[in-house]
């Protein structure tokens, strides 16, 4: 790049905050049938104008095989009539969520008749930055402003069509039904560089949310000068105590594993409690070697005893986040093992225990420090559709602002307001 | 330093820290009642052991001039059996407090069943890096831990002594009621590269959190890999609208500025609604004048025409924290006018209006972007304990996790704990 377009760059990033600032004051103010009526208007002429988006998607396939996408890769990004319904069926679904700002999180009268109210308020201008899924760029669109935000999308460059046709409607229905058009913004180079300027802009951007590789989390941290939501995949566990009921285990074993199997909250390590493990691990070994795909297991030496099968576990094993169909497989002698082994070699994303036992449970779930601990039900459940917060922008590993799903909630803050009558301090 | 010493610093620091992360894997899992009767016992012990802790703080005394203390500076310093016992009380108040640690703060039981409980947990490590007074050791270590943190305490030289006798007396009465002992620890350097150690050691330190001059904030979040509060001075203001009882405008004006003047939440600037100004200005003028020490005003050109005494204000003075004996004036011509020039000016701390119009009140409350809001109250008003939160370790400025002061529960994060009867996802 020449240095007169490095310079244009930066102040076309400069350009994109400072409107998403403006544009954010306004927004926060909205009522929410207002953001509702964006939403539930967008939806219907994303059905309506689905020919156009359609349009759009397919110079973006056309595109796919020179940025060598896989297959799997090329039909996540495929839209059909049906996946644009389903779009359309999630901007409706946030719309039908209550809106966040303004309620009152706590309140209290002071003895000296101050009334303090904690109200729940926007965090201001959100920077998203993430993978090349067109519907993304919908939901995150969505979210970030029904909790009163404005949202500047850096999407990936193998979507960059389809996003910029869902975000030129989103944006159209905006001046329609009276929000600020600056309230969505689609960052309009893929140029690295810009992700950069970004992230230099703290004055004007209050979070930054990179969803995407260990990679890109990882420089966005580093870089960034305003607090980010990290997103890290997770190295899930499943522990089967000696009280488990088995049925019940190798239930939630084969469902966190294989449910699905690239994603944050399924499971890569399952731990078994010695007691059980004669019993058990044959099970499960044969029931993941039914699986399709079929699971390798990597399992320590008392463990290969059981399930000759198995390769042998090595020391990575146990840190590693297979995304895929392998499985590490350790047995411990005690909860107190799984636990300090869970702590040490997991990621603190989500863990999950299968027991009958009351105080094995309350000891897992008091000690597990994890953003998610289940138990007797599948790792797959840490997710905000699923824990009932509604739509989510994603799953956070930090235990900053956000743990765990953030939907509408994560993206605010609140303020302290006090009414009183004349209050001074002594 | 030697090269020899700054290895021997930066492995100081890293012992120190993994030394708290493993306390406050400890600490986490304390009943209340462990860590309030820790609290208490070193209470009773802080009293009985009052002349210690004198001997102590003599020799900060001894040392203040060196350091170049003012003798304000030395006052605040200097430790009495009054003030040993006063410290010895806050103990005793957030022993009083409900244990935040295990609190469902929300629950829902979703359609198949699974019951999905949002639990509070600490934070993990605070390090806490503050300014010389032996008292705010004290409050800061009973916070942390009975939040379940464990505390990297990084105190000023100048209060060296008097934090060493408090810690050590924290630590040997942790060892008599079951606490680790390195739940509190105070660094034992006031070397400036230690804190640059502790900054980059984000796996052991889950927040930093700078109480003191811009410049120190400054410093610790531009160079820390872990989340930081941040805890800067605030630009409050006064807003008398044109609707205001006139004599609670004064009031509230007077207390603001000068209850204490060089605290965050005093008052900076005073707005005026045009429509009262030439009634209002005159009075609450001669009030300020009548204050001891005088309060110096410095007005914009209508406001110098109602009190020629006044200086001349300029661009500056409208960004100001004088944190002393000085007001900026400024009258405005309507509500719009004020909200626009708190935003703009001001520092998002602590902004209060003055009015008997509720449409007036609540735009102001909706459209001011500050931490809080006071509606016909001081802005002295906005601490942990005016607002009952009980103790606090700061009120920060920040958006992000925690808004305002900052007391227990700002220092937690939550986990999900899902429990459920086997279920798996479809």
């Amino acid at each position: 790049m020449s240095p007169a377009a490095q310079v244009d760059l930066k102040e076309y990033c400069l350009d994109v905050a400072r409107r998403a600032k403006s544009a954010a004051a306004v927004v926060s103010q909205l009522r929410g049938a207002a953001k509702n009526q964006w939403l539930r208007e967008s939806a219907r002429r994303l059905r309506g104008d689905s020919a156009k988006i359609l349009a759009a998607n397919s110079l973006d396939l056309a595109a796919a095989p020179g940025y060598g996408l896989t297959e799997a890769e090329i039909d996540r990004l495929k839209l059909t009539p049906a996946r644009i319904d389903a779009i359309a069926v999630g901007l409706e679904e946030v719309a039908a969520l209550p809106d966040p700002v303004g309620e009152v999180i706590e309140s209290t009268v002071r003895p000296n008749g101050l009334d303090v109210l904690k109200v729940r308020v926007p965090l201001g201008v959100v920077f998203f930055i993430y993978e090349s899924r067109p519907n993304v760029t919908a939901d995150a669109a969505a979210i970030c402003v029904k909790s009163g935000n404005a949202v500047i999308l850096r999407g990936g460059k193998e979507a960059a069509h389809s996003s910029r046709a869902i975000v030129d409607l989103l944006g159209i229905v905006a001046a329609e039904t009276g929000l600020p058009a600056d309230a969505v913004q689609l960052v309009n180079t893929t140029d690295r560089a810009a992700v950069g300027h970004f992230l230099k802009l703290a004055e004007f951007i209050d979070v930054a949310i990179p969803r995407g590789g260990e990679e890109l989390i990882r420089r966005v941290a580093a870089e960034a000068t305003m607090p980010v939501i990290k997103h890290f995949t997770g190295n899930c566990h499943v522990y089967v105590d000696r009280s488990a009921d088995l049925e019940m285990a190798l239930r939630v074993t084969v469902n966190s594993k294989c449910q699905r199997m690239g994603v944050c909250n399924a499971a890569e390590s399952l731990l078994v409690h010695a007691d059980v493990a004669a019993e058990f691990l044959p099970r499960v070994a044969a029931a993941l070697a039914a699986n399709s795909p079929p699971v390798e297991l990597r399992a320590d030496e008392h463990a290969r005893q059981l399930v000759p099968t198995a390769r042998e576990a090595v020391e990575t094993d146990w840190y590693t986040e297979y995304q895929g169909p392998i499985l590490a497989v350790k047995i411990v002698n005690s909860l107190d093992e799984a636990i300090v082994h869970i702590n040490h070699y997991g990621s603190h994303h989500t863990d999950a225990i299968v027991t009958r036992d009351l105080d094995a449970a309350r000891t897992f779930v008091a000690r597990v420090d994890s953003a998610a601990v289940m138990v007797n039900a599948s790792t797959r459940f840490n997710d905000g559709g699923q824990f009932g917060l509604g739509a989510e922008i994603g799953i956070s590993t930090d235990k900053f602002h956000a743990r765990g799903p953030c939907g509408l909630k994560e993206l605010t803050s609140y303020k302290y307001v006090a009414y009183g009558t004349g209050q001074v301090r002594e």
